[in-house]
C-alpha cells in the first residue's frame, strides 16, 4: 500500500495526575485513541483530549479498557463476554457524547492494554465486544492487531476493520507478537524500525523472529507519546514513511 | 391539567448488589430514571435496565449522579460547574449507548441525588449541566424541580423542560421543598397525599407548611419502588389519579 | 478431632447496598470473615461489623480480596505477587485498625473469592502474601483450602495455619475442590452434607468423586449467611455437630 | 522556639502515574506525609514510600483525605462526623500496617486537603476523626492547622498535637490562612518568605494580612516538594532556618 495511518493513545491523563505528550504527539498523527475513564482519562481529561484533537484535525477512536485505574488496564481481567460487551459499548458511549459536543464524529474503537492482548487471542470475547460496538456505533472501524482473532470477530460482527502493526516489536512467523517477556521482543535501533515499518506498509509483510517473512496487515501504526523522545521519533517514523511515498492517512479517509 | 407523568428512579443495582424492585414499579410508572454507574448502576445493570424499560414500554431517562458509590450520591461534592458538565456528558453518553443498542429512545434527563439538590439552588451550576446536556441530547426533557433554578436554566439553556413535583413532600410558601430535616417534611397519611398529589396535577397548586397556596409545574410525580409497600402505594396513587380522569403519560408523549 | 471452626464471610454491605444475614449468622459461626473494603464492606460497615461479632464474642479475621467491588472479587485479576501482598498488607491494617479501636484482637486472615482460588492453586502468590502478612500480623492464623499451596506457603512464611472445608463441596482424590461448573460438584441433600462435615472433622477424611477416601485438615467449616435458608442450615449443621461430640471452638482458642 | 519541624505530602504517585519528587524533598524535611490511598497513593506506593522514608530518616505520618482520587481529596465532600471518623480510622490503619512491616513507628497523623480545610473550622468534625485516631494510635501526635478547631479538639481527645503553619500563605488576624481565591493569599518573594518563616518558629508570631501582629504555633512548617523549583525552595528555607539557629527536628523528637 501508499498509505497508512498513525494512532497513538492519548487522553491517558486522570484527575491531578499528567501523563502523555498529547498537545505534542497530535502533531504527527493521523489517529487519536482517546482513554474513557476506565483504565485511565476521565471526563475532564476526555472532553479536553476530544477538543485538542478536533483542533489539530487528527481522528478520534474510543479507547476502552478494563476497570482498574491502578493497573492502569495492564493486569489481565477475567471478565465474561456480557461484561466485556457492555462495558465496552458503557465506554464507547461516554466518548461519543463529548464528540457530539464538538461536532466531531467516532473514527474508530481500539481496545487497550490486557483488554486487546485477550481479545487478539480469543474469538468469543471479541465477538461479543464488537457485536456491542455495531450496535452502538455501526459506522465505527475497529482497530485491532493485525492477524487476531479481534480482526475475524470483528468482520463477523459486522464491522469495518483495520489491522494495527507495532513498528518496534517483533512477530512470531504466525503473525503473533513476541511476548515482551522474550528476548528481541523490542527492537530498539531505530533504522531497523523504521526500515521495518516501511516494508510493513508498502509490501504489507514483516520478517518474523524465526527468519520467515509473513504477511501483515499493516493499515494502521502504532506510535508512542509518553516522552520527548518517543515523539521526536514518531516524527522521524513519519518523515520516513512520508519520503518513502507512503501518504499518511486517517483509517476513516 | 388532566395528565402526567409517573417517574422512579430505577437501574441501582450495582454488581453483586441488588437495589430496587425494577420490574414490579415498571408496571406503573411512565418514565424510568436509570442510575448511569456514578452513584450507582453498572454496565450490566444498565443495560438490563433499558432492556426491561423497554419492553415494559416505560420511557427512559438518564439519571446522572456524583461520582461517590458508597454514599449512593447523596453526599454533596463541590464540583466546578465544568467538572459536573463533563461528568454529566460522561453519565448522559454511556447510557445513549445502551439505548442505542436496544433501538429506544433518550426521553429524559434527571439529576440524582445531592447533585439534584445543589443544581436546583444554583442557576450557575445547572447552566453548564444543561449546556452540556444540550449539546449531547438536544432532544432530551430535562426533568428538575417544580419552582427551582434548575428549571430556568434548562430553559436557558435551551432545553424543554418538565417540573417534577413530590407527593410526600411538604412546600414552603415559596415552592421549594420542605428540608428532611425539619419536622412535617414527610407526609404519611395516604389519603392526604393522594388528595394533594391530585389537587397538584389537576390545578397546579399545593399547600404549603404555612398554609398558603402555591403554584407548582406538576409535569410528573417522583415515586419510590424500594419495598413492596412503596410499590402497593405506586399502585394506588396511579389509580387514584385515573380515576380523577387524569391521564399518565410520559414526559415525551 | 473433636473440635472444629465455623467460620463465615461478613461485613460484605457497601454504602446503602445490604448483603448478607451478619446478626443472624453472628449466632452460629465461631470465627467471621470480615471483608476489608476492596470486593465488598466500606469503613462505616467494617466498624459496624467488628463492633456486632465483638459483643456476640465470635472471633475475628481479615478477607482481603481483588480491588473489584463490581465483580465482587470473583473474577480473576492478573496481579503480580508485590501487588498481591501490599494489597493484603493494606486490607489487613484496615480491619486491625478498627479492631484496635473496639479493643479486640485479629484471629485470622482469610482470602476472599478469585485470590482464594488463584493463591490456593500457587506457592509463589501464597507465599508473598503470607509474608505480608507475618510481617503485620504475626499472632495471626492463615485459613486456607485444606491440602492446597496456600497452607505450604504459609507454613513456610512462619504463619499458624487452619485447614478449611466446605460442607457442601465435592472433592477430588487429590484433596482438590471440585470445580463448581463441573457437574456433582455441589451437594444438596442436608443429610449427606451433614454427615460427610462430621466425619470430615472426626475423621480428618471425606470421600472423593472419583470415590476414594481423602485425607483433609478440617479445622474450621465455610458456611453461608446470604439467606434465611442458610442460615437455618448453619443452625442445624451447628447442631448436629455439638451432637456427635464436636466442640465449635474459634481457630485461636 | 529554636526548634521546628518540616513537613511535605508524599506517596502521591498511583499506579502508572508518577507525582512528587519523593526521594529529593526526602534530603530536606523531616516529616512525611504519607497518602493513604483515598486521595491519592496505593498500596504499592505506600510500601514504596515508607521505605524510602525509613531509609533517609525521616519520621513518618498518615495523611488521610476524601475518597476521590478524581479530585485529589481537594474537593469538599459532606461526610458525616461518623463517616469521616471510620475513613480516617481505615486509613489511618493502611499506613499502619505498612509501618509495622518495616518495623517504623507512626510518628503522626495530618488531614489532607479539603478534608483538613472543613475539619479546620469544624469542632465537631475534628473531635470525632480525632477520637478515632485516639483509639488506634494513642501515641500519634495530630499536625493540623495554627490556630484551628483542629488543634482543640485533638486535645480535648486527648492527642499529642502539633501546630502547624504556611512559609508562603498570607494570615488574616485571627490567625486563619487567607483564602486562595483572595489577592495575596500567597507569597513570592523568597526573601520574605524565609525572614517570616523564620520569625513564625523564633517568636512565635507572624504579620497579618491586616497588619497585626498575630501568635501563631509553628511547630511544623509545610513544604512541597513537587517541581525542582520547590525542593530547591526547600532546600533555601530549610539552611536559612539552620543558619538562624534553628534546628530541624522530626515532631516526635
Amino acid at each position: 500500500m501508499n498509505r497508512v495511518d498513525l494512532n497513538s493513545d492519548l487522553g491517558e491523563s486522570f484527575g491531578t495526575y499528567h501523563l502523555g505528550m498529547d498537545a505534542e504527539i497530535l502533531s504527527y498523527v493521523t489517529s487519536a485513541n482517546v482513554a474513557c475513564g476506565f483504565h485511565a482519562g476521565d471526563p475532564i481529561v476526555m472532553e479536553r483530549t476530544v477538543h485538542l484533537a478536533g483542533e489539530k484535525g487528527v481522528s478520534i477512536g474510543a479507547h476502552p479498557g478494563y476497570p482498574d485505574l491502578q493497573g492502569f488496564g495492564r493486569r489481565n481481567m477475567q471478565l465474561t463476554p456480557d461484561e466485556a460487551r457492555a462495558m465496552v459499548i458503557y465506554q464507547v458511549g461516554a466518548l461519543q457524547a463529548f464528540l457530539a459536543a464538538h461536532q466531531l464524529p467516532l473514527q474508530h474503537v481500539k481496545l487497550h492494554g490486557a483488554l486487546y492482548n485477550t481479545a487478539a487471542a480469543s474469538y468469543d470475547l471479541s465477538l461479543a465486544i464488537c457485536k456491542g460496538i455495531r450496535a452502538v456505533a455501526p459506522e465505527a472501524v475497529f482497530l485491532g492487531l493485525s492477524g487476531s482473532q479481534m480482526l475475524v470477530a470483528a468482520r463477523d460482527a459486522g464491522l469495518k476493520v483495520a489491522g494495527e502493526v507495532f513498528a518496534d516489536r517483533a512477530y512470531h512467523k504466525d503473525g503473533s507478537l513476541v511476548s515482551r517477556k522474550e528476548p528481541g521482543s523490542v527492537l530498539h535501533d531505530p533504522k531497523v524500525v523504521i526500515a521495518r515499518t516501511v516494508r510493513m506498509v508498502r509490501e504489507g509483510v514483516v520478517e518474523s523472529i524465526e527468519g520467515d517473512v509473513v504477511p501483515v496487515e499493516a493499515d494502521s501504526i502504532c506510535v508512542h507519546g509518553d516522552t520527548p523522545e518517543a515523539v521526536a521519533f514518531v516524527r522521524e517514523i513519519s518523515e520516513a514513511l512520508k519520503s518513502s511515498g507512503i501518504q499518511l492517512l486517517p483509517l476513516g479517509a
